[in-house]
């Protein structure tokens, strides 16, 4: 039976991806040996880790002033890296706290330096994306998380601040139109549209590096990733080749424009059922709705069971929401078929 | 043409690690999706990271006084990550230097605290293992890398030391029986002999943390991991699969015996023929001679061209140098077979 995997992430990719991917574990590129046991040096994946660092400026139609960097350790040491990158040592940065991620961001910059959270959804458990307030050049940066994978809210656009512009888009990147070059530093980790877990992205403009008067441990430092182009030490050699093959089925079929159409006609699909059917209401804010991660609720607990069953004889998978929220969550990433959305919706109106 | 990969690392696994890898993107365990696309809480993925951590207790004889991690960042984090937990406040650390990741970490080490260099054979260009030094108890701990990838070099013993005994075991992980309980850490990149880049294993006895007054970042902080058993955060899912397949390898054909017993014939054979062969000598010093980096040079460098023509038409790859040290260097990890040492044998008698 066909499955239907709606998994919050790691997540669901290209099959395209994953047949590349296996192929290139037993033979890579035809030269006699698997992608796993070549040197990370080696021409071969020198190459593709240049055109994955180039096929994300394309992408996000960035220029020159933007350095791409693929590094391990998930946004989790992102959380650190950026305040021990940006963060001066008599200086204070702004956090939004839009979700347990986001307050895991918070909890690291603290450890670094003076932190002013200026604006959170705590309170109401994280349903909407506060929006009522400024941030003022006194901050060296501010930090906000572009979509929050576990409430299920996302930012429909982008504060205008009198600092640098910091963006956690770990699970929506990639998947709308940005003005990607409003952002001074972007990272993401890699394992829900760009591929599987092992891989973190950051993107960064590189004129902001250099001024916070630390000293950074060596893997903690973007401006020596930078140097060594990503190959300060071994990659994770698999995580990016996966990550290039995402970013290349992406580019190849009609780039962000394109895979920002069908995510808006799914979100559009599965929103409409919850709205309008009486069993079902959504968790998050109306106007702050993610359009990757769709949360939502039985009206009518008795009817659990039933729907449990119902989705699960349809081949659906992933579907159980966050304990911290409950219910139900739909990913919907960008390798998500409308048809499997579809399916779900279909076994929504079913009960 | 059969290949006979050398390279340093990432490295020659064994073919069995590649087929079901493969397949395990394509469908993994039968479920219907994609190892890369399923979430690294579902229980098929926690049974592969829990079995992932017992085997190498297995290997090693190691009792639940010791915890085993997956982490991310390669060895290069663990520079940084062993001094924020070991090395306290007010405390001091020793370090041997005998190449350039000894090096890496004691400039990470720095960074955090007090460090003093106990020994080292930079002098001489690392070709050899310095062994005549003391550790006392006013360190809180004392660093050496048990083999030194790029030089050739390996600790053929250890030091009985007045402190914690801490180990990177990057590039000759399991390729020996040792008393592995004679250390408190253990770390180690993947890449070599036990799967693919992308996961870095740490062995700690779990007493020695909790003791330095420091305050840790989360994602640097051992204790974290340990209580989340590697799923702090979302953990390289594919490289540790990779892993435990390695290692599961091992196992179930004599465990680190029968690999030592493979690598001991291997390391005679090829040391056999550069001692025996006039146009060959070794880097390293005789007594420290490494079993899993083999470094030599031509003694009459216009043959240079004949032997690389020669060992380039055998099939082998991945045989040419560091670039600070010159000359040639073979890499015959657990996965290397005896018969493509053959083969590098035949050239070298051939010229």
């Amino acid at each position: 039976m066909k499955k239907h995997n709606f998994s919050a992430g790691p997540s669901i990719l290209p099959q395209e991806v994953f047949q590349k991917a296996s192929e290139a574990i037993l033979d890579f590129n035809g030269i006699g040996l698997s992608l796993l046991e070549i040197s990370h040096r080696s021409k071969d994946f020198v190459a593709v880790m240049d055109e994955a660092r180039a096929i994300v400026k394309r992408l996000m139609n960035l220029g020159d002033d933007y350095e791409v960097l693929y590094l391990q350790g998930g946004a989790s040491l992102q959380f650190l890296m950026v305040p021990y990158n940006l963060l001066s040592v008599d200086g204070k940065a702004a956090y939004t706290n839009t979700g347990t991620w986001a307050s895991g961001a918070i909890k690291e910059a603290k450890m670094i330096g003076n932190v002013d959270v200026v604006a959170s959804s705590k309170e109401s458990n994280y349903n909407y994306i506060p929006k009522d307030f400024t941030v003022g050049s006194e901050y060296d940066y501010f930090h906000c998380t572009s979509n929050n994978t576990i409430f299920g809210t996302q930012m429909k656009s982008f504060p205008k601040v009198d600092t640098l512009l910091v963006c956690d888009m770990s699970s929506d990147i990639f998947s709308r139109q940005l003005d990607f070059s409003q952002f001074d530093l972007i990272y993401a980790g890699a394992q829900k549209n760009m591929g599987p877990a092992g891989a973190t992205l950051v993107v960064v403009k590189k004129s902001i590096l250099g001024k916070t008067r630390r000293q950074i441990p060596t893997y903690l430092d973007y401006a020596v990733h930078i140097d060594k182009e990503s190959m300060s030490n071994t990659p994770p050699v698999f995580a990016v080749y996966a990550s290039y093959l995402t970013l290349k089925h992406l580019e190849e079929n009609g780039g962000i424009a394109a895979a920002e159409a069908k995510n808006n006609a799914k979100a559009k699909l599965l929103y409409d059922e919850i709205d309008n059917n009486p069993n079902f209401q959504g968790v998050a804010a109306v106007e702050d709705r993610s359009f990757m991660n769709v949360t939502f609720t039985l009206t009518d607990e008795s009817k659990q069971e039933a729907f449990d069953t119902a989705w699960k004889a349809a081949g659906i998978s992933g579907l159980n929401g966050h304990r911290s929220v409950g219910g139900y969550r739909a990913s919907i990433y960008n390798a998500m078929p409308i048809e499997s959305v579809q399916v779900l919706v279909d076994v929504m109106k079913s009960i």
